[in-house]
């Protein structure tokens, strides 16, 4: 125990996620945990803990629970514009085309998006991110994609970066600038993607504003032959890769996104057993969104079974965005991924510790209370961890606690 | 414009829920909100306001919105114990048999509410209760039926009352000793049925502890004759009549409640035209629980197109409890009701407002913005009160405020 240590939680109840742990959970009963600056150093048992160091600083978790910090892997969470009216207007029983004419879709938040400052985008997105945080996110990833050219998709990335420097949360961001063919290309979608390849990518990685490239595969979007286009860009610089697939339909875009490495593939409803296998080979991530799957009250289930049988990370995230999961909770997707696809709570709380940090490329750092990991943390008021998927609407978080610092919202 | 008058909300767009207003949601755009006391005395447009009373409290409402407070309408709020295990194991794949050896189900509930004293069962329902108050509820029903023998059941509703004496929330309690039989009486429903009408409705009664009876009427809880017996027993004591019905199958106790008067019922998936019109004819309200649709995966849906053809009032409500709705929030349920249900924003901000008031009978008190109803109200920071059906997770409450005082939690 060294002298450095600067804070020490002891009587807590760990639920490390620790992959090396055989216990569900990875649970450890009445623990303390030692942090030195933004890491977690040592783990012991209470009945092994000689005198604490002086110098340290001790909070006494009183029996709660600590997990790992929660990753929401999968948000669209920058955006202006407002989709309300859609939403009572389908539900007053008006067709598409008098949604399109009163302006909504997808095209309409792309409008507003454009026609937003950076300072505006990070000023609406602030009570999105606020709603995240309060229930215990840590990490968020943020994708672009409402901006659908050059300057917008950058401002998209600017703001997710700048709500990063503003909040203590960590803030991962995806370049999705092939989200939907933009009007000026709606003729021409290669020509967008030659944008995007030549352009797009490239300045944003230049100026470090992205840490993944994210692409739409869908018979609405993107092929899969647009699709590789980018993700080749996409590796020439250096940035991750994540892709929307078989969402709608069976495009054989995840076995492509784990042909290039692909962090995580997201939705995945109609994936089949050989994209599976590809993924289970790569090492990608299936990131599932049980929001977007209830909101657009879909029938389709993902491959659970299959995914447990070839042992491919799951991750669970909300997909927060105006058109399909204007659902700023991941406590409410920990519970609609338990009672939509069957998960279990273990599997859902791991879906958005370990397996969140995997799914953004940071498996090594984030997601699990072990000596060497980020000490994102956080301590609940909470007789076992099930609950955390099992109840909602109830917060029950008593701390949060990012890079060591207490940073409650 | 009175002397007397001692708040005054200027500046604000009203969603009056005033079933004399044409415009959808009752909307009346930039309105100055007169309230003495607990009542509101007056409502006027911006531009025809004169000198304000000095003695007034002037509050400026800056272009929000201002809906009457939200009311939930069906909660099981007052319980102890935990039913997270009996979740997690279900999604593990264990049978019922394993389940109930491990403790699950209702009588688990039962056992640990049993055991509880009045201030544990208050302490424990207290982080349930600021869960809904902190979205904008300012009325809430609690029913009892976790209790089944008369001091436990009393003692619910004493907890229930105490919640309401303790926080700025109007608490209507139902007495549900007819949820469930107890294991006492396992062979013997009549007995318990006796008991129910003879000794704990009377006693209720007596000590102001309930303000309507309520009962589950289905084949795995109690008779429709068995039901009917405590309707007559509630209605000698004077106690309004709720009842859970068709929920899981057509016993036709939506029209044998509507006989005896009732309130409202609640559930009816499985509700036909005949009880429908029942209602109508009775002026009972429907009242409809997409949490419990939602956390049973139910694939029956409520008779919508019926409802409104009879114009028969719908509430929507949390059902708030621990086996088949474990979700404490109400805009969660609004959003739900519109999923599932394709309920309009109209149609479920009326069900927690102007309805929920009259399935409370309190519908000439509670529930529209208009001169005599109590000021109950709630300010928000909305485009549109669409928005309050459509997003979630975000809470854009700016005021809540209940008999003309500001109680924001
Ligand atoms: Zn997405
Ligand atoms: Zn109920």
């Amino acid at each position: 125990m060294s002298e450095s240590v600067e804070r020490i939680w002891i009587n807590v109840n760990l639920a490390t996620f620790d992959r090396s742990e055989a216990a569900p959970y990875g649970a450890r009963l009445n623990q303390a945990v030692f942090v030195r600056g933004d890491l977690i150093v040592d783990i012991k048992a209470m009945e092994q803990l000689d005198n604490l160091p002086a110098s340290a600083e001790v909070i006494d978790g009183r029996g709660g629970w600590m997990t790992p910090g929660m990753i929401d892997a999968h948000t669209h969470l920058v955006f202006a514009g407002n989709r309300a009216r859609e939403f009572e207007l389908r539900l007053e029983g008006a067709s598409y085309q008098q949604i399109a004419q009163e302006g909504g879709g997808i095209l309409s938040t792309v409008k507003a998006t454009r026609a937003a400052t950076v300072d505006e985008l990070v000023e609406l997105a602030v009570p999105r991110l606020e709603a995240l945080m309060r229930e215990g996110v840590t990490s968020v990833e943020i994708k672009s994609g409402y901006g659908l050219n050059p300057e917008a998709e950058l401002n998209m990335l600017r703001a997710a970066r700048e709500l990063g420097r503003r909040y203590p949360v960590r803030v991962s961001t995806s370049l999705l600038a092939a989200h939907a063919i933009p009007p000026e290309y709606k003729d021409d979608s290669d020509a967008y993607i030659d944008l995007v390849c030549s352009e797009i990518i490239p300045a944003a990685a230049e100026e470090g504003l992205a840490d993944a490239v994210d692409v739409f595969c869908e018979t609405i979007a993107f092929s899969a032959n647009q699709c590789e286009r980018v993700f080749k860009a996409a590796k020439e610089h250096g940035l991750g890769i994540r892709a929307h697939v078989e969402q709608l339909s069976n495009q054989h875009g995840a076995a492509l996104a784990a042909r290039y490495d692909a962090w995580s593939v997201d939705h995945i409803e109609w994936l089949d057993e050989e994209g599976v296998e590809a993924m289970a080979k790569a090492g990608t991530v299936a990131t599932l969104l049980p929001g977007a799957f209830y909101f657009l009250r879909e029938t389709k289930l993902p491959p659970i079974e299959l995914l447990r049988k070839h042992k491919v990370p799951m991750a669970v995230a909300t997909d927060l965005n105006p058109g399909s999961s204007p659902l700023a909770s991941l406590r409410l997707a920990l519970n609609m991924a338990c009672t939509f696809f069957r998960m279990t709570p273990e599997e859902v709380l791991a879906g958005v510790t370990r397996h969140g940090a995997m799914a953004l490329g940071q498996g090594e750092e984030l997601g699990q209370i072990r000596p060497g990991m980020k000490a994102d943390l956080l301590l609940w008021d909470i007789e076992s961890p099930a609950e955390l998927a099992y109840q909602f609407g109830v917060n029950p978080i008593r701390q949060r606690i990012v890079g060591g610092e207490v940073a409650n919202v």
